[in-house]
C-alpha cells in the first residue's frame, strides 16, 4: 500500500517552499503505508502531467498534494478545485494565463475525496493550527488539484485525492520587513503526517471539527 | 426586458443588511431594462426557492443577487457557487447545516454566467474598489448562487445569473469597536447600477480587467 | 476664533491625498470658528516648521492635523506622537531618516490635547467608523504631530492640537488589484467636522466611548 | 551578573501564556549572565510592583520583560511604553481602568533603553520573524513596560529595560476555529535568548536592520 505526496519547488522569488521541505520530514511509512514523494514544477499543466504520470507508475492508495500560501495562518485542507486559470504573476516557466479552464470541457469543479474534516480535528487536536479552505485559488496550486482530481475520477476512481497549502516557514517570513504569518517546517510535517493517518482510517472512525465555514 | 435583483433581509444580530439596501437605492430601469426587486430571507433553502419562484414569473433576462460579506474591503463579483452547506451559525430560521450538500446529486460547483471580469473592471473604472472572489463562502450566500444557477441551467438556460458581495455599510461598521471596513451604500449602490448595465452589453464590449488571481 | 486644519500633499506614488480633499471639504465656518486650511508637504521637518509658522499667523485656538494610513478601515484618532523618525521610504524630499529624534532633546512623546475620546464617539454616533489609535507611526505624521504637540507645549500652551489619520480613498481603493479598506471624502469630512464642532465644547459635555485598547 | 526576565500569566481565558513558557525555555546563563526568572500577574500595578521588588533585589544588568499579543505574526520588540491604561476587558483581578495614568504625574512616554533594531536584526538572522513595533497597547502589558522603564530612570539609572511580545502559540492558535498567527515556543525562545545575548553586547557591536516604520 502506498501513499502519494508531493510538494512544489520555490517560487515568486523565494528559495524554498516549505511545501516540499515538509514532505521530505515525512516518515518513509505511516499508517503502515509506504511513503512514495514526488517534487513538482511551478508550472501550469506540466505539473499535473507529472503527478498523472506518477500515479500511473506508482497506484498509490491516496494522493496528497502540498502548496506554500503565503499569508495563511495554518494548515489549510482544500475542499474544492476549480476549473479556471487565472494567474497574477508568471509560473516557473514564465506562462501567465487568465481565463483558462485547467481541462477544457471539464466541470465547473470537483470536490477533494478526503475526509478532510476529520484530517483537519486530527491536525488541531495536535495543537496544531488547521482549517477548512474553499478556495485553492487559481495558480498552479489549484491548477494541480483540479487536474488531480479530474484525472482520479476519469481513470482512478478507487484513488483518493487532495490538496493542503502551509503557511509560509518562519524562514520565509524572517525574510520580510513586516513578517507574514507562518508555521514551523516541523509542526507543519507532524501535522500532515497525522492527517495522512486519519486519511487512512474507514470512514466513521475519527472526530469531525464543527462547522467553521465563513459568514459570506 | 427585466433584470431581477435581490437582497438579503438582516441577519447575525446586524439591524440592516447592506445589500438589500442597494437594491432599493437602483434606479427603476438600468440599460434599458426594468429593475425588479427582490428582499430574501436568510434561510437555507428557502430563498432559493423564493428566488426561482421569482424567476418563473418575472423571466428576467438576468438574475444579480446580492449579499453582505463583513470584513471584506470592496465589492466582490462571485466566479462560483458550490454544492456543499456548512454554516458556522444558524441562518434566521434556526437551521444551522453541516456538510450538506445545496442540491442532493447536483454538480460540484457551477460558474457564474455573468461577465464578472468586465463588470469588475466597470466598477473599478468608476473609482468604486472591487474584485474577483473564488469563494462564495458556505452559508445562505453560496446556497442561493448555487440554487440559482443550478436552476437557470436547468429549467432556464437563456437567463443569465450570479452573486456580488458587499462590504459592511459604514454605519454597521461605526456601530463595533474594532470597525471592520465597509463601503458607503451610495457608492457600492452606483457600482451596482454600472455592473449590470455592462452586464447588458454583448460579450467583446468593455475592458477586462488583469488578471488578481491569488498566489495559492 | 480660528480653526487650523491642515492635510499633505500625495506621496508614495499616489496622485491624490485624502486628507487634504477632507480639508477642502470642510465648511468655511465650523462651531462658530473660522476654519484656516493648509496643505503641508510629506517632508520631514519641513511640515512642521511650516505649520509652526502658520500657528504663529493665525493664532488659533485649536490645530488639527489629517494624515492618510493607507490599510486602516476608519477615522483614528491619535493618543501619542513619539520622537522618533523612522523611514521606510524617503519622504517627497528623498530623505529616508532611521533612528533620529523629531526634535533633538525632547521627551519621548507627547500625548494630544484634544478630547480624542469625546471627538471618536461624536464621529462614530454619525454612523461614520472611527477608534482611538497608540501609535501614528514613524514617518512624516507622526512627526508633524510630535512636532506640533511641542511647539505648542513650548510657545503656545494655549493652543491644542492633535492628529487624525485617514483611510484611502475608494477612488485609491480602486486603483490596487486587492483593494485595501476605504472611506468615502465625504462621509470622512462630515465626521471631522462632527469631530471638530465636539473638540470646542467644553470638557464634561458630550458621550465618551468605552474603552477599546488592544489586549497587548 | 544578572539577567531579569519574566513573563506572564495566563489570561483572557487562556489556559497558557507562551510569554512564560518562553521564559522558562531559556538556558540558566546567558551571554555569560544568570538569568534570573519571574512570572508576573496579568494585573494593573500589581505587576509593576512586583516586578521592582525583585529588580531591587536581584540587581539585574537588564530587565527583559515579556508578554503575549494574539494576532501578532512575529516576536515584537516594543520601542515605546505610554502613560495611559485603557483596557477593553478586566485585568485577573477584575480591574478595569480608563484613560488613568500608570504614574501619575509620569511622562507621556519613555523609550526601551535596550538596543531593540540590534537585537531584532539578530532574531530575523536566525530565521526566525521579527519586527520593531511602536506600540505595546494599553493593557498590562504597556502597563508593565512603562512602570519598568519609570522605576528604572528614576531608581536604577544604570539598568536597561525593555518589553518584548510575542505571537500565540500553536497549541492556543489550534483551539480558534479561525486560527490566528502563532510561533512555536521552542522558536521563539531561541530568538529571545539570542537577543538577550545581543543585549548585552557593547554598542557598535553587531548588524541593524534596515528602518521598517509603517507609512502612516
Amino acid at each position: 500500500m502506498k501513499l502519494l505526496v508531493t510538494g512544489f519547488a520555490p517560487f515568486n522569488g523565494e528559495t524554498v517552499n516549505p511545501s516540499y521541505q515538509i514532505v521530505q520530514r515525512l516518515p518513509d511509512k505511516i499508517g503502515g503505508a509506504e511513503v512514495i514523494r514526488l517534487e513538482l514544477p511551478v508550472e501550469f499543466g506540466h505539473a499535473g502531467r507529472l503527478l498523472a504520470r506518477e500515479v500511473e507508475r506508482v497506484k498509490p492508495v491516496l494522493v496528497l498534494c502540498l502548496g506554500q500560501a503565503g499569508g495563511r495562518t495554518g494548515i489549510s485542507l482544500e475542499q474544492v478545485g476549480i476549473n479556471l486559470r487565472e494567474a497574477s504573476i508568471p509560473d516557473n516557466a514564465g506562462i501567465q494565463p487568465s481565463g483558462e479552464p485547467v481541462v477544457p470541457g471539464g466541470p465547473a469543479a470537483y470536490f477533494t475525496t478526503l475526509p478532510i474534516k476529520r484530517m483537519c480535528a486530527r491536525i488541531r487536536a495536535m495543537g496544531i493550527p488547521a482549517s477548512i479552505s474553499y478556495s485553492a485559488g487559481t495558480y498552479v496550486c489549484n491548477d494541480l488539484l483540479y487536474f488531480l482530481l479530474d484525472e482520479l475520477e476519469k481513470r482512478h476512481p478507487g484513488i483518493r485525492g487532495g490538496f493542503i497549502h502551509v503557511p509560509y516557514s518562519p524562514e520565509q517570513a524572517a525574510g520580510k520587513a513586516v513578517p507574514p504569518a507562518s508555521l514551523a517546517v516541523s509542526l507543519a510535517a507532524s501535522g500532515i503526517q497525522a492527517a495522512l493517518e486519519e486519511a487512512l482510517l474507514p470512514d466513521g472512525k475519527g472526530e469531525e471539527i464543527p462547522p467553521q465555514g465563513a459568514l459570506d
